[in-house]
């Protein structure tokens, strides 16, 4: 996926394509319907507390060496406040994970409409989306101060319809892109 | 901001660099706190009904140019879910709109920390971002469809912690850049 592209000035700029992109929210609680409801059941919801919201897409040429990188960034940055006003990571917070899959986010427009070329296809999606909340899971059971905490990991079903309800104290919304 | 950049096979690219980047969000309603609570008084929230939020964020480089273009296109693209499941625009639906200064979505990775070096300053950002407002309202109150309907817009005052409850039926979340 890296290729040298020379530039008029002769510099080389190494271009690559994007592999998978990721919208984060800070959230004080988050609900996420994983089953819509068949009657007479009711639907089935996953609930977090204070935490961050992982919003993630995959796009064609994206294969499992991006999980880790994406999991240790994601996990990693300090967007997550403190009472005190601090920003550290979520892992140090700790706080809950809310991992959401979202196709929506590889659009690009074409007229007056989304379309999702450069998105990965549905199985290898499923796949490196599955590996991405295992490898999520393994890092907060992996830390004394989140498992202490009950720090929860909670994930939408790939491919369903994202149903969610997000309260937050300031979204702080940011793009991270792999 | 256009500059051509020749690529090693001889062809050349159109390099832009990006002035603004709206973050889009499908809503059955949402809520945003305009003003925190000062004792005695409680915090003042605006509110919008089915439609879509729009986060933006402008960049070093912005001016009232892009304005139009951000409006026509966030407008009229085709996001917003009919009852019978078709997607049209949230002027079509029609649907409220709740507008979202979110700086926080120029943030670029170092380290562990978002700098924000390449956003916009302060004093233009809110002049831009009140533009963007202005013109959307505009739309809003030209569209015949969208007056009957009571058509609402709200908006977040641009500096401030944007307090927001989110409630979707999937959040359908799209980046579009400008």
């Amino acid at each position: 996926m890296t290729q040298n592209v020379s530039l008029a000035r002769g510099t080389v700029m190494a271009e690559r394509s994007l592999v998978a992109r990721a919208v984060l929210q800070q959230c004080l609680d988050a609900r996420l319907q994983v089953k819509p409801s068949v009657e007479p059941d009711p639907a089935e919801w996953v609930e977090i507390q204070k935490g961050m919201v992982i919003y993630v897409c995959f796009f064609k040429g994206a294969d499992e060496t991006v999980i880790p990188k994406m999991v240790n960034t994601l996990l990693n940055v300090k967007l997550s406040e403190t009472e005190g006003g601090q920003r550290v990571s979520v892992l140090e917070l700790p706080g809950d994970l809310l991992i959401i899959p979202q196709a929506t986010l590889g659009g690009k427009m074409k007229s007056r409409r989304m379309q999702y070329h450069s998105n990965i296809g549905k199985e290898e999606g499923m796949a490196l989306y599955l590996q991405f909340v295992a490898l999520c899971e393994q890092e907060l059971a992996t830390r004394t101060k989140c498992t202490e905490a009950g720090a929860q990991i909670k994930h939408g079903t790939y491919g369903n319809r994202q149903v969610l309800q997000l309260n937050t104290n300031g979204p702080y919304t940011h793009l991270i892109e792999f």
